[in-house]
Order: structure tokens, then C-alpha cells, then sequence
């Protein structure tokens, strides 16, 4: 690949916001003189003369006016044992805004530059620590927002998925040389001839893998993203109702903004693993008049944008010509038909409800009472893993770019195999075998572009 | 004072959020072994045995399942060279919410207790590490919103408030030993006697510096908390633009929430040190109907609360009724009176303006031509600040607690000065100056309840 940029980079690298700890992030090989200029330890202490791993209790000062700025901890990680495999200097403040920015810029001031999103990661694959795939998942772990999502994050940032798809690699390698000495050597006969039932035998298991790994990325798309979910239905049939059963009932992620008094930003909820990304939530518990928005363009983009509608009737009254437009809005999609209110008397038409449902789930609750809810969670969590998401051995497939770049290698080794079938030459075979071995070398990052790791990186947090 | 509770606790101590690190934190007699049994570093590697300041690579293991939940750095702080003087471990993860709550709760399942908020701090001041004054500017140094305010806690943190403290606390022991001596031993002729005169000079010294302290506080308290800032005026007066202004032009503090559209939560301006808090901010932006609303009871008591007026007219108009109202609804305020839109030509009674204004401020700008903002920064400035706020060596009282005790310690000292001026018995005038000298004990925490310290310390964030 291409050789680190020699320059040390600096970034504040916890969220912001009021917190007890905040951390200032440095990487490179001016690391350690740079920290050494603003920080001023017990006893003229330098941290360029520390052992590595260690921490180191001081002040950073304003280099100018000599002022203490703040009481820190240095933590001195020294190459290549680090994240980077570069120096690393973690200075560890007492959280606020103002001081830790004050903190970055004395070390910007000394001769650090502000780093880029992702940065410090890309360095860790650029350096080698990591590769591709693995550094993507550094992302998704951070991104997770359930426990199975940040196993699979986990389990990639291991590796899990760069062995497999380095097997794969070798493999079509292997065949690939084969190939090799029989076009270059046709004399040899020790060299094992590459019959026609060979190749296809190679080239069909790698494909079978690929097909395996992209059976699995539905599955891992929404371990990894969430399902976007939409919860409709006429005023008073139980929606507000349905979302706080979901809410306590299982456990509902948000993000706190400490000392403010809105508290709430992203509400992702969690059934049995799935993560419902609760669409609009503050939309549909303040206007009951979701009905009537159905004919406005914007409501029917976010229904079409959905994963998953719930779709919430009463029991105790007759299906209304609202309720039959909300059934035809919602058709051909992944919905959920909640039947709500079972503690009153029946007056729906449930055979007619059924009908309408055509073979998606149709569940009853009384949400009042507490029924149902159990029955309605695993018909989401049968709608979407039919084969249970609880397998620990699966190498989930969850990143759109993986999924992508798996889609056109599964086409490239189809290509070769058809290429057998028919005859074709075997060099013109062996253009596509290659094709597939370098398209999974993009998943590890080992035949990819410059501009796609940039493009990739800055999607990453300041100061990752 | 108390011992220090003898359970371990654990809490989260970075800003909740998406970010490149999370801290887990333990402190207590348990932090090392209860790492350990969630710790699996490289060849058996055990915490508890490493040296203490030192940084250990290896991951997070569920102790049930044995899955690896997080890739983490540890860092080890053995006692008593610590934040709490008690062992601490800092479980440095990838952020992401998911993975640092099941970080937590490993530790919580295995021996550690939930931190309530602040209660790392309370144990640094409860095993003396620093006094009370120092733990509350911790926090000071966490919600500082400019640099100036920074600077103030950082002084405190230093401790040069309790140095001061400390000091007239001592004048007043030394004095308090003198009547001692006096009264039990009124035959020793080489004790010098208390006399009437030194009596009074040494109380009226320590009152002075208590003035001073209090001078300094409403000073103080501004940098601390921020000008509530409301600006007003009718439609199209040019109200968004000053915001615009004030924010483009200095240096706006705003809490990002990653991963949100919303990215405004918070707005603090700081001019010239001053941070101007801006209460509404939103509503302003949206709204034009704040000359309506000024009817409302609502709207009345945000002006009320208000520290800072902005009224902004139109140059190029003359002066409404709805002008007037605005006028009076905040006679008597800190005011000051904005006219804008000087590029236009004169319409405006600038002698009416100038009357209604009352020896306030009056400031004239085009906000489009950017002109006359110096001059605003100014008036503010000089509003708030006669005596400049650059001063580096004032030790500004902040803390609205410190500025009742110094309040009730100089009516302590004022009491004992009266006795003396009146001749009254000598223990008399003994009382009062021990109730001084408990009065600003209570600011260092020297003489303080400790239900008072439960309450101080649960104003804290989580994890500090």
C-alpha cells in the first residue's frame, strides 16, 4: 500500500459535551515533543524520556502565557505497540468544551494538525495493524445499537470476515496458478492437469461462499443499520400505547444530551435483537392526524422508506374507510397488522382484517393489560430472521459496501463458470477469476482505491 | 471529617454519544480484582499485579458466555497517587453506547457498584485529595463556556480561593487564641493584652477581604453562569441578523449531537469574554410574533429573568407603538437599546430613543454593512464589567453557595465589630467571630453538614 503520512495529527476524541473525562488525541512522530512542549509534569518530568504505556500526572499550559490551562493525566503510548503503530499521546482532561478545546489548540499551536475524521484509524490500516474490514467495523462497534449488532461489529474488527474472505482469496490463487503452469508448461505432466471438472469444482465452492455470505447480509444490514418502523393507525387505536409497551418492554436506546431538557434525540428500540428505529416518533405522539397526512407526498415517502409498518386497528370498532386506506397505502410491504383493544368487546371483522393482511402477520394485543406483546414481538423478529438471529457462528455480511463489492464478485465468478461451461479459452476464464480474487481483495482493503479509503475514512468520528 | 465508603463503584465517564473513546471508570478497594475478572490481556496478564500508572492492551469478556464484548486499553492507577486516592482502573473503549453499557455492566455484575453522579469527586474531597472549593470548581471547569470562566475554576481548582481562605480563617483562629488567653489568663502580663484597637483591626481586616471576595462575585458569577441574553424587537427589525452577527463574529459554544440533524442545542456567545447565554433563541429565529407575545404571562417572566436586554429598532422608521411597549415591558433592566439599519436613512427620533433609553446604552449598527458591532461588543462589555475583566490576578468568587456563605460570614464579622464598637463582653464578640471563622470553613468544607455535601456533589455529571 502506501507509506503513513509523516506528519502528527491531533484530535479531541471523546463526544462533546459535558463529561467527566475528555480526551485530546495525538499520533505521529512528533507526538511526544509536542506534548512535551504544553505539558509541564512534576520535576522537569519529560514524556519523551518515559517508558511506554505509561501515565503521567501534570498540567498543560499555555505556551505563550505560561497559564495553566488544565489538570491532566498523559497517557504515553510509544510506536508501534499503539492504535497507529505511530507515538500516541492520550491527554487525559477534565471533560468541558472550553478546556479541551483549549487543550487541542495548544497542541495544534505546537506543531500538530488537526486530524481528519478517521484518521487515526486509517493510519492503523495504512500502517497495517488492520485492514479494511476490520477498520470499517471499528465504526459499526461504535455505531451499534444492539448487543447482536456489536457482536458482529466485534467478530469483524477480529477478523472473522477478512479470514474468510482471505480463504476465498487463496483459493481462486491457487486456481489462478494452476491455470498458470498449464498455459505456461503444457509439457509437464506432474503438474496436475486443470480439468474442466476441477475449475468448476473451485470456482463453484467460492461461489457457493459468496452466495452464503450474501444470504447472511439482509440479516446483518439490519443488525447493522436497524429497521426503520412506522407505527400507523386512526387516532385512539393504541399507537401512542404501542410505542411506550415497546419502549419499556424492551430496552429502548437514546442518546442523552446532558443538561438539557430534551432529552430524547434517536429512540432505536430493541426486540429481541432486532433494532426498530422508531421513524417520526415525536410526529406520531403529538398529531393524531397521521390519516389524514397519508395523502400528502411527504408521508408516503417516509411509509415507502420504512422497513416495517405497524399497522394499528381497534377490535372494539368497524373497520372505517381510513383503516382500508392505510391497508392500501401500506400494500406489498413488510407489515404487521396489530389488532389492539382485545379487552373490549369484538365488533371488527376479523376474517376481513385477515384478508387484507394477505399472509403478513396479524397479531392481537390488549395493550392496556399488557397481552400480545410477546406474540407481537416475535412475529417482528420471525418477519425478518426466519432462521433466527441467535446462530453466534454466523459471519454476518452488513456493511452495503461489502454487500456490493460481494454482488459483483459473485457475478465474476459466475462469468468464469459460465465461461467453462461454454469452452471459452481458458485465459478468457482465468480475466475473470482474477476479477472476482481482486474484488474481495476491496472488502480487506488490499486492491482498493486511494480515493475510496478517503471517501471511506471521512465518513468515521473526529478523532477515530 | 468521614471515611470514605469502602465499596467500588463504576461509572461511564465520557459524554454519552457516538466518539472515538469511551472510559469506563472504577475507583476503590475492589477496582483491580474486578477488572480482572472482566480483563483478558495477553499471556494471563493480571492487573492487580502491573505496576501502578501503567497502560495494558487486551479485551473485555462476558464472565457468563465468555464472548469478547469490547477491545480495550486499561489504564491502572494504583493508591494513593490517584484522582479519588483510592486504586482507580480506566477501561479505555471504542465508543458507542452499546459497547460501553456492557462494559459497565460486566463490572457491575462482578462486584462494582453504579457511581452516583459526582460521587468520584466526593471521594477525592472526602479522603482529603482537595478541599470543597476545588471539587466544586471541577465541575465550574466543566461548564465553563469561555475561557475567561475557565481560568477562574482553573485558579480555584489550583486552590487559590481556599489559599485565601484559609488564611483569614487563620487571622481569625489567632485572634479567637488572644481573647482565649485573655480571658483565662488575665494575670499574664507578657501575653499582649487584646486590646480595643487591635481587636478592631484585625476584624475589620478579615472583613475587607470578605468584601473584596464579594465584589468580585457578581463578576464572578456572570462568567460563571452567562448573561441570560433576550433579544427583541418587532418583525424585520434586524433581530436574526444581530444574532447572526454576534455568533459569526465571536466565537459561538454550541453542543453538537452527532448523528442528528438537530445540531443546535445550546447556544452560548462569547464577547469578550462575556458569554452571553441566548434564552429562545429558536423561538426568535422562528418567530416575529415576540411583540405579541410580550401580552403573554410567559413571555413577561423570560424577560424577567433576564440578565441582558436587547432592543433592536429600525433606523429607517419611526417609533411604534409596539416600540413603546417593548420599552416599557423592560424598564428598569440591564438594556440596551439596538439601532439598526443605518445604511437606510433616518427616520427615527434618535432624541426620543435616546430619552425612553434612560442613561442606558443606545448603540447604532447596519447589521448588513456590518457596522457598529465593535461598539456593541463594547456597550456590553462595559455594561457588566466597569472595571475591565482582564485582570489576571482577581480570585473571582463564582459559586452562588460561596457568595451566601461570604454574605452571612461578613454579617458574622459586621456583628462582631458592632460588639466591640459597643463594648459588649469579649465572649460575646468571641462568638461571633467563631461563627466567621465555621461560616468560611464551610466554603473550603472544613465545617460543612454532610447532607450538604450529598446534595453539592449530586448536582455533579455522571462518572466524575
Amino acid at each position: 500500500m502506501k507509506v503513513a503520512e509523516a506528519d502528527t495529527i491531533a484530535a479531541i476524541s471523546t463526544p462533546m459535551g459535558e463529561g467527566a473525562i475528555a480526551i485530546v488525541r495525538l499520533s505521529g512522530p512528533e507526538a511526544l515533543p509536542i506534548a512535551d512542549y504544553i505539558y509541564k509534569g512534576p520535576g522537569e518530568k519529560k514524556l519523551s524520556s518515559v517508558d511506554s504505556h505509561t501515565i503521567h500526572y501534570g498540567h498543560i499550559v499555555d505556551t505563550e502565557t505560561n497559564e495553566t490551562i488544565e489538570e491532566v493525566m498523559v497517557s504515553v503510548l510509544k510506536a508501534p505497540r499503539t492504535f497507529t503503530r505511530e507515538d500516541v499521546v492520550e491527554i487525559n482532561c477534565h471533560g468541558g468544551i472550553v478546556t479541551v478545546n483549549k487543550v487541542l489548540q495548544q497542541a495544534l499551536k505546537n506543531g500538530a494538525r488537526l486530524a481528519e475524521p478517521g484518521e487515526f484509524t486509517k493510519r492503523a490500516f495504512l500502517n497495517g495493524r488492520i485492514d479494511l474490514s476490520q477498520a470499517e467495523a471499528v465504526m459499526d462497534l461504535i455505531r451499534a445499537k444492539t448487543d447482536r449488532a456489536m457482536n458482529v461489529a466485534m467478530g469483524q474488527m477480529e477478523g472473522k470476515l477478512s479470514k474468510l474472505i482471505t480463504q476465498l482469496r487463496q483459493q481462486l490463487l491457487e486456481t489462478l496458478a494452476h491455470i498458470e503452469v498449464n498455459i505456461d508448461y503444457p509439457e509437464y505432466d506432474d503438474v496436475e492437469e486443470m480439468t474442466h471438472r476441477i475449475l468448476v469444482e473451485k470456482a463453484a465452492f467460492v461461489r457457493n461462499e459468496i452466495e452464503g455470505l450474501l444470504q447472511t447480509s439482509s440479516q446483518g444490514k439490519i443488525l447493522r443499520e436497524g429497521l426503520s418502523t412506522v407505527i400507523i393507525g386512526r387516532p385512539n387505536v393504541g399507537k401512542s400505547s404501542l410505542l411506550n409497551s415497546l419502549v419499556h418492554e424492551t430496552k429502548a436506546i437514546v442518546t442523552d444530551v446532558p443538561g438539557t431538557t430534551r432529552d430524547v434525540i434517536e429512540e432505536y428500540v430493541n426486540v429481541r435483537g432486532v433494532p426498530l428505529r422508531l421513524v417520526d416518533t415525536a410526529g406520531i405522539r403529538e398529531t393524531e392526524d397521521i390519516v389524514e397526512r397519508i395523502g400528502v407526498e411527504r408521508s408516503r415517502q417516509v411509509l415507502k422508506e420504512a422497513d416495517l409498518i405497524m399497522l394499528v386497528l381497534n377490535y372494539n370498532e368497524p373497520l372505517s374507510d381510513e383503516d382500508i386506506k392505510l391497508f392500501e397505502a401500506t400494500k406489498g410491504m413488510d407489515r404487521i397488522v396489530i389488532v389492539n383493544k382485545t379487552d373490549l368487546s369484538q365488533v371488527l371483522d376479523m376474517d376481513r382484517v385477515r384478508d387484507l393482511a394477505e399472509n403478513r402477520p396479524v397479531v392481537t394485543t390488549s395493550l392496556l393489560k399488557e397481552k400480545g406483546i410477546d406474540e407481537l414481538e416475535s412475529a417482528i423478529q420471525s418477519l425478518f430472521f426466519s432462521g433466527g438471529i441467535e446462530a453466534k457462528d454466523l459471519t454476518y455480511v452488513s456493511n452495503s459496501r461489502h454487500i456490493s463489492v460481494l454482488q459483483e464478485a459473485k457475478s465474476a465468478i459466475n462469468d468464469a463458470l459460465n465461461g467453462i461451461d461454454q469452452d471459452v479459452p481458458i485465459d478468457i476464464v482465468q480475466i475473470d477469476l482474477t476479477r472476482c480474487w481482486e474484488l474481495l481483495g476491496e472488502i480487506i482493503g488490499d486492491t482498493v482505491h486511494e480515493s475510496l479509503i478517503d471517501q471511506l475514512f471521512s465518513q468515521f468520528c473526529l478523532g477515530k
